[in-house]
């Protein structure tokens, strides 16, 4: 059962350092936008339809590759194909 | 059991991991974040209203990235897939 | 025993390091923003109630990321579902 | 069996990694891409049809990079050569 | 007794680096808050009752994750419940 | 078989480095590119068309160094020769 | 004696980098301080007497992490409970 | 066979990392480059020719250097004399 | 004999470590703060009593975190405890 | 044969990171000269003569620095004098 | 004499890491005490015996965390206790 | 033969890393100091003589510490006196 | 002879470190300062007779910490006391 | 023959490595001086005179701490008494 086990750690050890990881260039990227944006409201507060717009359209863009990484998170955990492969292995054995 | 014992660890490891390093980002974002709202605040106050929502939805994008991580961690504590194979093959044994 | 130990150490490790990393994020974070209030007290300091609550909200947000970090330690150090697994199956042996 | 567990550890670890440091780069400079976007927006509101064009091209461009590197980990879970290739193998065996 | 050695090697680590790491984040973000408001005073010397008020609410704040660190130091080497386990055994056995 | 395996997991291992190291720079590249095209749009919104073409043949030299590398992962994984040089000689064996 | 010797060596370790980094902070933080304080006193010399105080107590609350380290160092050294033990132990042995 | 595979696995993997550490600095060292010209174009639209001219010059300059990079993993990948002496003693043995 | 000696090697490891990476934060710390004090005195030369003074009790309580780092080398290296106890067991052996 | 192969592999595994490393430094050098000369041409056509020639003269001496990294590369892979000795005694033997 | 050789290599090893290390800090804190008092200098040359005399001050703090390291370094090769006892132990056994 | 191989291991990889390395900082002065000379020029034509005879006396002075690096290279491939020793030896023995 | 040859390795591994690494600080530190005489000497030529004159002081205090590391390099070099030693151990025997 | 070919590789990567990486601090230092003697002189041309000596000194201050690091690497490859000492041994055996 050595095998399993192995797969396990891995899966494991990569579902949580790829959110953690991957969690850190989307907030950072996001406290950019957020913080460049109300320097913006607060220097032309005539456009604040626009900046608010944009910032909401940025922020999906930018959130997106945080939600890459939450996905492949949760593929590695739930739904891990070399981990169901060893299972029926074992199981069929 | 050595098995057992092994995803057990990784599982701890990288529950701590992964909240503790996950909450870099967002905390340094929030910071930034923050304090752009004061500078806008101090600037502008008239546009208070504005900044103070935009600040707030800001904040719960960036927020969002953090709990991410923290749900992985309670995943990986509480309902870990990979541990409740184990437990129930060591069980059934 | 050897399991148990592993464990206990496991946990140990985490534990102080999910603190302690995890609140160099929080803690420059606030630093920031506390300072960033000050500097806006200085430049307008007629808006000091707003700003103020301003700064208290933010650092509320920003503590809750301390706040994961302590939480996932304590859960390690004393409501470890893993430790306690492995005490009960040495106990019951 | 140990090669396929080998090559299913490697995927799985590589996976994650890719996606979550090639996420690094794209978030960050969509960060900043959106801020000056922002920026530019409260300086020269009249501008705004070219700013947003070029700025949703540039955010295009970035986002390629991500793609590429969220399609490499697609690949090395769902249609990994070495991993076809190694289970044929111990199939036909 | 290699266990209760490792356990007790395990957490004088750990308590030691979750103290002196822990701390790097609170000084720094405590030097960052004074020198501003040092700075806010000189500039608008009025304010000062607000300024020093706000300052102390903010290294409070920012003292906290430092004392979180030092807490979880104390506990790992006054309060620590995997030693205690290990000592209640041995001292059974 | 151990060769092969070697072989098959220094390919996975490098395609998935290849490329997500390898997008970092470019990406970074690219949103710097990005947003000074924006600043100098909205300072001199008159020169557009210059801009315009400039940036996107930037953005093309930028982009090419992140093709090489995606380049060098495809041939890694799909088209290696050190991979078929081996697999060769175990199906001639 | 193999146990006392890893906890004695463990001992010294920690508490000499317990000290020694656990001071890099508190330094520079208080360099900052000081240095800051320095500039507002040049520009503002009439406050002086606010400066010094909100410095003075400032640099307590700086001084504090430095003292929290060094604390814990001279705990591992002279009142370190882990070697308590196990010197009672090899004394009752 | 052996030594077969050592040289098969080094020079995939530094062809890998030639290629994607090699284009680094090109990619960033071009988007300064090109940021550069923007900002120049825009401030001084009438020497656009001269500027053009010298960013392609200088962009080619930049090229060169990913462009060794390339060239060595494909060396390595297609032409490596290290790996064609090992194989001529292999089949010649 | 094989304790005695790492003990003594890791006393002197830490010793040195101590002292010299201990010194790195005072030292750039006392070179922010003169290097203010200068800029200070340059600008307001009538306040250099106040300067002088304050830069003093700054340096002071920097200079005192490299006085606990150096303690700590000097208790290590003449006044260890846990070299003492290893010495006498094996004297009274 | 043991010998050869591990001159093979330290001569491929320098061969490309002298390359790849050595084409930073010069890539980075010459992105921040022709930016440079870009601001300077925008900022004073008239003396676009010398400016170009001094960036001319500067490029070269800058890509000097990366050619002489190739030329180690090239060494290591076609002239290896090492590689040439080992490879002489095993055919002469 | 393995543990001879120990205790000198230790010793040899941090009495160099410790100098060259520990210069680090002061270096580069004396050539920012210098070149401030360089720009004091050019700004404020009537006040160029109290800049004068607050550099030597300065300077004399800095070069004393120097020499705590060189001091370490000279203990640890010419008067190591560690090292005299085991010598001493080897003479007369 | 292993001592043969050995040493012309460490040859091969000091030569490329002192040459990679080390050219590093050369290209990056190199970099500074054209951008620098093209500023110059661009602000004062008028003493382009002086500037131009500076800068190549500066670059020489520069160029030169990677000469050393490259010697040392050389050196190291094709004059190495411990290499001539082994090759001595083993060809006298 | 194993032990003197450990010795022997680790005085040369040391005197080169500590050469090396030790001259980083006071190379950057004299540039720094060189630096800001020469900006010194252009805003105030009057004064070049008080600036050269602390310049060269200066530059004295900051050689001196590189002194330091030559030195402890030569002595490890040349006057070992645990290589004389260890020879006069070997020889006597 | 083991020992003298640890002491000739320890040699042979120090030699390389002392000077290699002693190279980078001269260089940058380099470079900064050059290029703010190149800013001064546009700035102040009557100054040349004292501009250029002042320069001269300096670069030859910087240099010599380069000339420290080559002279440790000329020595460790062609003059180093360990080397010396095992040679004669082993020709004297």
């Amino acid at each position: 059962m050595d095998n399993t086990t192995m797969i396990a750690v891995a899966s494991i050890v990569i579902a949580g350092l790829t959110t953690s990881f991957g969690c850190l260039g989307p907030a950072l990227a996001e406290g950019k936008a957020v913080a460049t944006a109300l320097t913006s409201l607060a220097q032309q507060p005539d456009a604040s339809a626009t900046i608010t717009r944009t910032l909401f359209v940025g922020l999906a863009m930018i959130e997106s590759t945080a939600i890459y990484c939450f996905v492949v998170s949760m593929i590695l955990i739930f739904a891990n194909p070399f981990w169901n492969h060893v299972i029926d292995l074992t199981a069929g054995k």
